[in-house]
């Protein structure tokens, strides 16, 4: 047997407990100051620099976006993206003679509190995105370090893959987490705050323990650190790491790392979707009764949610559909869709972090992504349906029934 | 879209001209005499011969098998495991003088005729099963055979993947065949056909095609040239080629090759069961409540098959199961059982060519393959549970509902 399970006698599932905290993080001794410049994950070369005909800056789609506006924004932004926090920006007094970077952990260095960047830190981040607008690739470094930690991460997982594991559950017995799961996340989280001490964190396990979950105009990486965790629990390999990146709120890349099969997928907003090094086009299908749909199943599994799932399965099956899978990890699927190996995607109670890698890689690989309404996708509503052609989304969106789940940015 | 679909205005549906006579082999041009060794397809160390501590000749469980009795059968057992039928053993007069083994096809080079051995080798491999009893290893060279011919359809498939594929349906429109799967399954039955005259073959798509599926005590090999079609079809990474050998109804190994992972999963009778060099050992969970259940949907896709399917997913949600998968491969599917990946797997309307191989390795593994009632496995019965302790297939036996499939020895 692979995993132990904390029973019921175990210390109360209050989120913070849940893991003993000096299991949270990877441990200074482990990590030092983590390594990850290793020759196989250099990025892929598309992904190396912004070709020359790429706008220097991202582009402004529907009036959302400009620069200027964004470092000259002011405090009505920051009252809602800087709430109180410690700040751990390397050289601020608090991590001042610091060796490798601070793990998060529970209060006063808690996760939460770690992710939570100063004033000083918001203003110097829209400075360095203003600057970016002049010239050059402004998240060229970004995607580099994400390609890096991806590879990193599932190194560590894949590892972790074959060994015992504590198992310790969230909103239901089905929701699990794991050691890994939190090492991973911190790993990610400490290396990324190192490099980018202005960007902010939206990230699975993080959440899980109270942090506020806000998509704002500020770089923000969006971050699952082993989605498919029940999969992982199981050593079944299908297994990935997810980073996606938004700036003001607009998604910019995603790199989602293929743990077992060690296949990278990356997509940037303009540059297409890759596998490795190869393009990514999804499919063009548009008949139901010629489609492979892609689902999962969910946290949720009080009676009510199970008849609309399996619902939703038997109506697709009922159009004809040629089959419906399960895989276990939404990322993957989603890859999957992006690569062409199905032709659409959809499910309710995903959260932003296993949809906004996969958002920017469907869409640059040709598809949609939208809500379960058939109206525009929102990244915090956990539902989604992505296909490669709108019409096959339409039908689906037609055609199934909604679950309601929470938001993510509820609280 | 890389799949052409055969559009109602084709050709009627009868199963033999499905896919036209011209296309349904591997041109001899193609072929030639198939060579199948390459150093990287030698088989691993434990398959290449039988410890001395094993026995020489298959064990006789339960009286049903000994060697003796299998050479002096005689008339009764040649009965129901000869039908007439063209011989084309190399050398006989209907194939003297050919070059590469003649491809088969519709009658009179049909499929199914040529898989009917004559009297003359039926006697030929009563003799040497009798032969082989007297010491050595009377397997070694099927074993070896069969590992070199899944790489190489591996290999097949795994191009094949990529390009446009002519798409057919059999018994259902969700039940699909291109012509991957007949060349594939040409190309394995007509190597064994000339490495081992005498012995029998049950295949996927000559059964499709008419030829009869029975397992006789001969030596029999039983076959998927492609599981996973649906997914071929779509280029959704989860194919395999099994391969299965029976002697006197008991099956004495199995080789299953992931195309697109290129793992090569085997088990052979009382040597255990491996994936590349990676002995494989189930899961020891008895617990539903911390359990990965593996299905398929099967090709019936009517309501009430449809309300049955779903109900049983259903059942083992509510009985707190972690979650259920559906990867669109029965054979993948139980080699993750096999490999401890899952807890327990159950299919209602799989076929002995998806089941004969992955037995095998399940049971290599320590797992449990027995009959959805709870008794013992019918190879022939269409429906199956397999699991990595008794409890747990035990459990799963009395929560499911049944599901009626045709037997695929029935006509």
């Amino acid at each position: 047997m692979a995993a132990r399970y904390i029973l019921p006698s175990a210390p109360p599932a209050h989120p913070a407990h849940r893991i003993p905290p000096s299991r949270r993080g990877p441990s200074a001794a482990l990590l030092g100051t983590p390594r990850l410049a290793r020759p196989s994950s250099a990025p892929a070369a598309h992904l190396k620099s912004a070709p020359s005909s790429q706008p220097a800056f991202p582009i402004d789609r529907g009036g959302r976006f400009s620069p200027p506006r964004c470092a000259g924004r002011g405090a009505a932004g920051r009252a809602v993206t800087a709430p109180a926090g410690r700040c751990v920006r390397p050289g601020h007094p608090a991590r001042r003679g610091a060796g490798p970077p601070a793990l998060p952990g529970p209060a006063p260095g808690s996760a939460a509190a770690a992710m939570k960047p100063c004033e000083e830190e918001e203003e110097e981040g829209r400075a360095a995105a203003a600057a970016g607008g002049g010239g050059g690739d402004p998240w060229k470094e970004c995607v580099e370090v994400a390609v890096q930690l991806a590879r990193r991460a599932g190194q560590i997982i894949r590892k972790a893959l074959t060994e015992e594991k504590q198992v310790s559950t969230k909103t239901s017995a089905a929701d699990l987490v794991t050691e890994t799961d939190h090492f991973v996340e911190n790993l990610i989280i400490s290396v990324l705050k190192e490099k980018f001490p202005s960007h902010r964190f939206i990230a699975e396990e993080s959440t899980a323990a109270g942090s506020k979950c806000v998509l704002t105009d500020s770089p923000t990486w969006i971050i699952d650190p082993v989605d498919g965790t029940c999969n992982f629990v199981h050593r079944f390999p299908t297994v990935a790491v997810s980073i996606g990146f938004a700036v003001n709120k607009e998604l910019e890349f995603g790199v989602i790392y293929h743990c077992t099969e060690e296949r990278l997928y990356t997509g940037r907003r303009g540059q297409g979707a890759f596998c490795n090094d190869k393009r990514l086009q999804v499919s063009k299908e548009t008949d139901i009764s010629k489609a492979l749909i892609l689902t999962e199943i969910g946290p949720k599994r009080d009676p009510a949610t199970l008849k609309l799932f399996l619902g939703n399965i038997e109506r697709l099956l009922k159009a004809q559909a040629h089959g419906v899978r399960v895989i276990g990890s939404s990322t993957l699927a989603l890859c999957h869709l992006a690569s062409g190996a199905a032709d659409a995607y959809y499910q309710f109670g995903l959260h932003c972090w296993d949809l906004a890698a996969a958002t920017v890689i469907i869409r640059e690989a040709g598809g949609t992504v939208i809500d379960t309404s058939g109206g525009p996708l929102d990244l915090m509503s956990c539902r989604v349906i992505a296909a490669g052609t709108r019409e096959m989304a339409m039908f689906i969106a037609q055609e199934i029934q909604t679950i309601h789940y929470r938001r993510d940015d509820e609280n």
